[in-house]
């Protein structure tokens, strides 16, 4: 066998994300080895879909190494945690310094940090690659964010950047920076598809509170997917509504128990923005709005004891409304993009990572579940400077002032129809916060000194300050 | 020297936290025995307050433990963290099978536990009390919520119940339950801290939108301080408020830097429910809005770019709406507290431990930060039935429905206004969502399907199922 027949990649894993990758890598040429632990999935894929290109399938896992040209390529899609690190530690005795090992799962950055430092110590090179679009994503063109040496984008990008989707003639598959930071990406994007989804949901029960049908909802979002809002999310939303239940002809959405699940990668954006002191209150009202759909006991308590308006909505100008709920849908979104894109910037600077916020927009655009018109703007916008915050781009700041009187009438009336709007209102907050001159943390400061002797900083003069509050009442001056 | 005249505790650390620790024991007549790694701080220390009551300073750990009467009980007055583990380690080889090691720190309750485990092997209790009430408390009566073994709370219960604070003859002590269960519950209680601090900044910020004067604020506080709203937090507010800073004659409160400090208990509050899948939602927002003052790169960026209403409230019966911040400040009291007791419910199952909750309230009630009128009703409703959460009560469930129409047009005219107030609508949506018959869950679960095939449950029939959105729309049961 001369060396340009072996395999230029492998994949272990013949699950749906695994196999469906194999079969995107073969659709664009590759020579492609497969492996799974139990040999009879990797046959069934075989025999499904062997026909569609160059698979390399192997009974043993040193036969899949031995069928792989150097450096090797293995990307690993197999179960996040335990069978991830077995996979890795069967491998690690089979390689050679310089090969390239792949976790394309949904696996914790500080976990793939992990792994990358013990990898490099066996003079591998390890790759955390955040892969987002789903089986459908895996098969016709994922978003791909690799994290890992610079030197192991070399070996690895052009094969990822062919099978990624494409977006204006350009990859949506981009070098993230070191160790962990594919992950994170991957992470804080899960996080903004939480918020994006609880703010379509409010949306949704503001229309249902205006007494639309589901059809004029569904309109609806078909209409707002024509616009500023056009992404994938509202595109399907608006094919969701418009479902009606065979069974039941009502529609499906009504039929379905009111409880989100949830896969874990929301609730580590929020608790790893909490360690970075990021703000992200709007991520994490959509975590925990999922969180209480999944409360049986206390809703069933709750429901049984609470008093409150219905959630009608009763306006002069129904349609006059609904533009304006559009207008809150979308400065909310805008204000998690903010927020995700805020904990990229201070995540890497926590863990040293050179990140282009304005790449990860860019392979934000297409293949992933967030892909939105949002993001070319976005894109553009860091492309053109240097930028703290989203909010503070010149035509997102614009908009936002805009819209800001229909987001301030429509969560003043969800709150007093009872229509719950977690996030559009912490959305909304964070507005408020972040252009606020002043805020009422002085005086979270003036108890916490009052209380715990924390000190304080002064407006006028440089250095640490306590008032003897239960004594003289005298400041002294701390360092 | 005979048995008796053995110290009946110890205390480890002359910090000022271990110091008045020492101090309280011994003016409640017990013979402490006292030691510091750094002796001149015991010098100090006995130098200072030796004639207040029996110490006993050790210059060795050994000496130290030798002074001890048997079953030896020593609480550890040190750093959270690596001078914990440390302080214990030292102490192993010196102990003997039956000694009680008190960790009286801000421990995180998942290192208590591992700490009890160690011990436990080696025949020694370890308790980790959550200790609160700040310096002042330490010395004069705190609140202590102590986990460990049962058997070791009979030898120590009796000397810490003495000098807890103490409440209608009851002292502000009981024995929480197993390993971190009463650094869990201490957790809990600073998140709870945390909303309570963002709920008095939020209806500080509104009044001062009204236009009032400090002055005013200070006397509006004080009045609250009277009624339903009774507690230290709010009493000390008032005087927060009235501060005069003698060096430029302003209100003091508007000369603090407004970049709120924190020191992890919140951040692990919000992790910790996160865990758990208990929705805190309001708690969280007070972490992240002291998150956001403490980010002033974010801040100037944003308030050089955004537009929005300047803060100021016009209203037509000035009183009448101060009444109503204080039932929205009430109200949302209420749902961070019901919040807390939901994560501290949740946790006992999660880790096996048997927390009376009406006790919680019950030694919350004096000595610590959160002390509160409220808190007795809380008990009292405990004590009265089985709740799953507070919410429930029927005297809260009853002032809520009385308070909730105030709460909307605070929330509303606060949203109108500009005044952020993530605080009171984070809340205020969590009784929306709380007492709704539907959420938007079932969409998020309809899209959840769609991209990921995640499946759903059906309202209507058991099992699991799927809709082949992307080929022949019918729904499958999957299991």
């Amino acid at each position: 066998m001369s060396t340009d027949q072996l395999a230029n990649i492998g994949v272990i894993g013949m699950a749906v994300m695994g196999s469906n990758l194999a079969r995107n890598l073969a659709h664009h040429g590759h020579r492609v080895a497969v492996f799974n632990r139990t040999t009879a999935r990797t046959d069934e894929m075989i025999a499904a879909h062997g026909s569609e290109g160059d698979f390399r399938p192997a009974a043993e896992l040193a036969q899949f190494v031995a069928s792989l040209e150097r450096p090797r390529r293995i990307i690993i899609m197999v179960k996040a945690g335990g069978p991830t690190d077995a996979t890795i530690d069967a491998l690690i005795p089979l390689l050679e310094p310089g090969d390239i090992v792949v976790d394309g799962g949904n696996a914790f950055f500080e976990d793939t940090r992990r792994r990358e430092q013990k990898l490099r110590g066996a003079g591998l090179h390890f790759v955390g690659a955040g892969i987002s679009g789903g089986e459908v994503g895996a098969l016709e063109g994922p978003s791909i964010m690799p994290g890992g040496s610079a030197e192991s984008y070399e070996a690895l990008g052009p094969i990822l950047e062919s099978i990624s989707a494409q977006v204006d003639g350009e990859p949506c598959c981009t070098y993230i920076g070191t160790d962990g930071a594919g992950h994170f990406v991957k992470m804080v994007h899960n996080g903004i598809e939480y918020a994006d989804m609880q703010f379509i949901g409010e949306a949704y029960e503001l229309l249902k509170g205006l007494g639309l049908s589901h059809t004029e909802m569904a309109d609806v979002f078909a209409t707002w997917n024509t616009g500023d809002l056009d992404s994938y999310l509202i595109e399907i939303t608006s094919e969701v509504l418009r479902k009606v239940d065979a069974a039941t002809g009502r529609p499906l959405v009504e039929v379905i128990v009111d409880a989100a699940g949830m896969k874990g990668t929301g609730t580590w954006t929020v608790q790893s923005a909490l360690n970075l002191g990021t703000p992200v209150s709007a991520i994490a009202e959509a975590v925990f709005a999922r969180a209480i759909s999944s409360s049986p006991d206390l809703r069933a308590a709750s429901q049984a004891a609470l008093a409150g308006p219905s959630g009608a909505i009763a306006v002069d100008d129904r349609a006059a409304f609904i533009d304006q709920i559009r207008q809150a849908l979308w400065a909310s979104k805008v204000v998690a993009y903010a927020q995700g894109l805020d904990e990229i910037r201070m995540g890497a600077a926590e863990y040293g990572w050179d990140i282009n916020v304005g790449e990860v927009a860019k392979i934000w655009r297409g293949g992933c579940i967030i892909r939105a018109k949002l993001l070319e703007r976005i894109r553009s916008e860091y492309a053109a400077g240097s930028l703290t915050t989203l909010l503070e781009a010149p035509s997102v700041a614009k908009e936002l002032a805009n819209s800001q009187d229909a987001w301030r009438a429509v969560v003043a009336a969800a709150v007093t129809a009872g229509v719950p709007v977690p996030g559009f209102s912490s959305a909304l907050a964070h507005y408020d916060q972040a252009r606020a001159p002043r805020l009422n943390a002085a005086l979270t400061q003036g108890l916490r000194d009052y209380f715990g002797a924390h000190t304080y900083r002064r407006v006028d003069k440089e250095g640490t300050f306590h008032t003897n509050w239960s004594t003289d009442g005298a400041e002294v001056q701390e360092d």
